[in-house]
C-alpha cells in the first residue's frame, strides 16, 4: 500500500500535485499550513479542494511565520507589488514576496507528519519555469531536503529513502493546468491571488503566471467560470 | 558586527550554548518553542535563562507538533520509560521519546528568523555522545540541513555560507556542564526531566544523563541546590 502526504496550499499548482498523488499513490493525505499568509482565504479552498478529491485525511496546520516579517505575503505593510511582465518576473532578483524559507518548514513538518503514517513520500506543486523565482522552490533545494531527512529522521535511520515528488518542476504553467486537467482536477476553488482576494487581482506575479497558463492552454479559468456563475465577476 | 540565533529549550545543552554564543557574537537572538511539549515548564525556564542572559530579543513560538502523536514526549497516553543505564540508552535504538523531525523543524523556523534578522548563523544544544540516540541530534543530519539551508533561502542564494554550530556535539556530559561554568552559565532554572516537572523524576533518560554530568564534574546541580533554597526538594 503506497502512501503520500501531499503539500496543499490551494492554489493551482498543488491541486495539480495533488491530482497527480491520488493517481501515483493509493493512500493519500494532505496538509495545509495557516502560516499567517495574507491570502489566507487558500486555506478555506484547500479544504474544499481535499475534500472533493476524497483524501484519506487533511490536516490544517498552524505555523505563523509572519511573526518574523520580511515578506509582502505576511506582512500587511508591504506592498505585494504588480508585475509589469513575464520577463520582468524571469530577470529580477527574489521579490518581496518571498517568505524566508517558507517550503523548508513546510516540508520539515510535512514529514513529522508523514513519519507517523509511515510514509517517505512528500509531494508538492513546486515549479521552477514560471514562478516568483524563490529559492526554495528549486530542485536543488528539493534534493538538499531529501538528504536532511535522510539523516535526520527515524525513518530515514532505518534505511527508508525519502522521496520528495515534485511533478510541476520543469513544467510551463500551461502544461501544469493540462496535466491537472488530464487527471481531472478542479480548479474552481484552487486561488492563486498574492492579495488573497477570491477574485483576481490580475496584476501580481501571481496572477500574471495564471492567466498566462491558461491562455496556453486554450481555456477560460475554472475560477473565473465559477465566479461568472456566483455572478461575483 | 556578529550575530547569531540561539535555539533555547531550557535545557541545560541549550544554555550552555547560548552561554557560548554569547561569548563567539556580538548580538545573540533566542527563540524558544512550545511544540506541546508534556514538559513546557521547560518554556517558562528559557524565559527566565533567556532574560538572564541578556540576550537582544526572545522569541517565543508556538508550533504545535504534538497533534501528529506518535512521541512519548508530546503524547500524554504514552508512557515516558524508565532508563535502566547509561549502556542501556547507548545500545537500544530510537526511543519512544523521539519527537518526529523535531530539531528540522525548529532549524528551518529558526532560520526563518535568522535571516529577517540577516544572519545566517544558528547554534543549538545538540550532543551526539551523552544523548538519548535521536537521529535529528547527528552531525551529518546537521551537515545536510546546513546544505539545504544554503539551496533554499535568499541568504543562502545571495552567496552567504549558513553555520548550523553546535559546540556540544562531541563533548561529554560532564564537559558540557563545565564548559558551561566556565562561561558563567547559570544552571537553576534549565530542567531536563522528560516528564516535565521542575523536580526531577531522576529515572529517565534525560534525568540519568544529567545527574551523570554533575557527577563528573563532582559538584551539586544548581538547579537541585535552588530546589532545595526553595524547599521543593
Amino acid at each position: 500500500m503506497s502512501s503520500a502526504i501531499v503539500i496543499l496550499s490551494g492554489g493551482l499548482d498543488s491541486t495539480t500535485a495533488l491530482y497527480w498523488a491520488k493517481k501515483n499513490f493509493n493512500k493519500v493525505f494532505a496538509i495545509t499550513f495557516y502560516y499567517g499568509q495574507r491570502h489566507s482565504l487558500e486555506v478555506e479552498m484547500a479544504r474544499i479542494i481535499a475534500k472533493k478529491a476524497k483524501v484519506e485525511e487533511h490536516i490544517l496546520f498552524e505555523v505563523d511565520i509572519s511573526k518574523f516579517g520580511g515578506s509582502a505575503l505576511t506582512d500587511k505593510n508591504l506592498e505585494v507589488p504588480e508585475t509589469q511582465s513575464i520577463e520582468e518576473i524571469k530577470e529580477r532578483g527574489i521579490p518581496i514576496t518571498y517568505v524566508p524559507f517558507r517550503n523548508g518548514i513546510f516540508l520539515s513538518i510535512a514529514a513529522a507528519y508523514a513519519e507517523t503514517k509511515n510514509t517517505t513520500n512528500l509531494v508538492g506543486g513546486w515549479n521552477a519555469v514560471d514562478y516568483s523565482g524563490y529559492p526554495d522552490c528549486r530542485p536543488e533545494f528539493l534534493a538538499a531536503m531529501e538528504e536532511a531527512l535522510n539523516k535526520g529522521t527515524k525513518l530515514g535511520s532505518e534505511g527508508k529513502s525519502w522521496k520528495i515528488h515534485a511533478p510541476l518542476i520543469n513544467l510551463t504553467k500551461g502544461e501544469i493546468i493540462k496535466l491537472g486537467l488530464s487527471l481531472g482536477a478542479d480548479y474552481s476553488y484552487s486561488i492563486s491571488c498574492y492579495r488573497g482576494t477570491e477574485v483576481p487581482c490580475g496584476k501580481c506575479d501571481s496572477c500574471v503566471l495564471r492567466a498566462k497558463g491558461w491562455m496556453e492552454v486554450g481555456k477560460e479559468d475554472h475560477l473565473i467560470e465559477r465566479l461568472k456563475r456566483e455572478g461575483k465577476v
